[in-house]
């Protein structure tokens, strides 16, 4: 019985650290969005998945939200001279991930497996599991007349997210399944909680399949959210732009009501101090309100926001075991 | 009307650098060895390519014979970590050339318009050919009793070249063809030089091509060896051990004889001050003989092997164009 987090990148794996330190290593599984995954340079990057796998490895930078800590990029100075772009910063600890998956991935590797061998590897205990082992790539509409389509990371790093978002596809997610191991975290899961990552472009893909989602809604175990948005702006990241194309209001209320609108119920959702004051439209979907600090910069304040997700928890019936 | 080299790693390179340094770059091409070519961790690398390319472009480790100088090995350390095997020395920098590569040719690419790519993005105006597009893969045999073949990058890396050669094979030489560019470029050669490479694990599998070696033979234009033994010894790696095993007088003249024998000729020979007392059995083959200090640790007695290597082209009735 373990609690499982769906998680983006940055906020999750801030959330996921936390929790990984309050709750035996058992107790904790996450399920990583891969609709950022991308093929680069015939390689086969899963930027979610690392960034959760290195920030539980105590690998990750501290504050770019991407990559190791300390790396380098010598091998991405000569990739840009024989001319391949360079805006997705690879470092050279960091390639040997790719490398690795892809690898195993052509060898006929699951992704879920690749994933597995790659947090042992990193000697991390928590659970960490893509979505699905099937391909499904976010795509973000942008443009002024003429719309075009682009992958979420080009939109998200080359583009620095700069343009408002016309639409937003999650392609191969109506023929995506979710693993089996995903399906019997889920069965096995005391509860779900949402972590504070995009709601449409991070948390927003692992909801988009079906049988997941279905899984969770028919699942009965309490569901709670951390907001990411905080006085009425996305923690980190281009959250908003996303909410207000899909006429979601920028707020923890908005983000509330949409994921009722998604799984039918709401149980909890941890806010921040800064919007304590408007609980009253969340506690309207008979959610229960936790309010802490939610920003969380450094391990104090990780651990702060885990021990507020887990009170919060426990206050809608859930206690967590304590490691 | 280009002076062609064939070579393999080491020597090869630092004559082509030498002789780059004395002839216009239209008047000099390289055409390297690929036998000694492997996938590794899902790459595909070309030792004796890039290490010419590297030598060329100033850019190569001034000793160890592979890689690029000051590169480090992050990324290989994380590789290991993750359970790949880390006998193969790949650099940062380094990678970038197997990763464009890899890609190159999975898109379609042939390794000659590759290995043209990589070295104009080094600024090398030194033309540079591999032997073939098609694979051709040295393995050596070796082994008491029951005896096993390994790749031959495996006899040299990871296994130090520590065992007695019991056998060699160009596997792919068969059905491997000369490139368009490689019987262009000997057709215009207005000679062909032996580098100071392996005669049997770095030349022989360039010469193992029946087409290449055919329009050699049928070239009349003069060719000319460098001899790799000096003094009884290879300068570098294990030429000795594959002369042996092919029954060849570990000598200049032993080597000139293989050479003799697989092209019906050898017009020229360069050989070290330490041999000059044991030409008389070279001169035997109608060879004419030229001696110099070969040994070519820095970038003069580079430069000086490569205008002793013009001087006997010229007394052998093909002076070079002078840059």
């Amino acid at each position: 019985m373990s609690i499982v987090v769906l998680a983006g990148g940055v906020g999750g794996s801030k959330l996921l650290w936390g929790l990984s330190r309050e709750l035996p290593a058992a107790a904790l599984t996450a399920i990583v969005n891969t609709g950022d995954d991308l093929e680069l340079h015939g390689l086969s990057i899963s930027p979610d998945l690392d960034i959760v796998t290195y920030t539980l490895a105590g690998l990750a930078h501290p504050v770019q939200g991407w990559g190791i800590a300390g790396d380098t990029f010598r091998c991405l100075e000569l990739l840009a001279r024989y001319g391949l772009p360079a805006w997705f910063k690879l470092g050279d600890q960091d390639l040997a991930t790719h490398i690795f998956r892809t690898q195993a991935l052509r060898s006929g590797m699951k992704l879920t497996a690749v994933t597995e061998a790659i947090r042992r590897a990193l000697d991390v205990e928590t659970r960490i599991l893509p979505m699905s082992d099937d391909p499904v790539r976010t795509h973000v509409l942008v443009g002024e007349g003429a719309v075009q389509a682009i992958h979420f990371q080009d939109y998200l790093v080359r583009r620095q997210a700069a343009e408002e978002v016309r639409g937003l596809e999650y392609r191969g997610s109506a023929r995506a399944n979710p693993s089996p191991e995903v399906l019997e975290a889920l069965a096995a899961a005391r509860a779900v909680i949402l972590a504070p990552s995009n709601p449409l472009a991070s948390i927003g893909p692992i909801l988009s399949i079906a049988a997941l989602r279905d899984r969770i809604i028919s699942g009965k175990v309490p569901v709670l959210a951390v907001s990411p948005i905080v006085g009425g702006r996305s923690l980190k990241g281009p959250s908003d732009k996303f909410l207000r194309w899909a006429g979601v209001e920028v707020s923890p209320a908005g983000v509330a009501r949409f994921y009722h609108s998604l799984l039918g119920r709401l149980d909890g959702m941890l806010i921040d101090g800064a919007d304590a004051d408007r609980r009253g439209a969340i506690e309207a979907l008979e959610t229960r309100v936790g309010v802490a600090a939610t920003i969380m910069p450094g391990p104090d304040e990780k651990r702060a926001v885990a021990r507020a997700t887990l009170a919060l928890l426990e206050e809608i019936g859930c206690p967590a075991p304590r490691s």
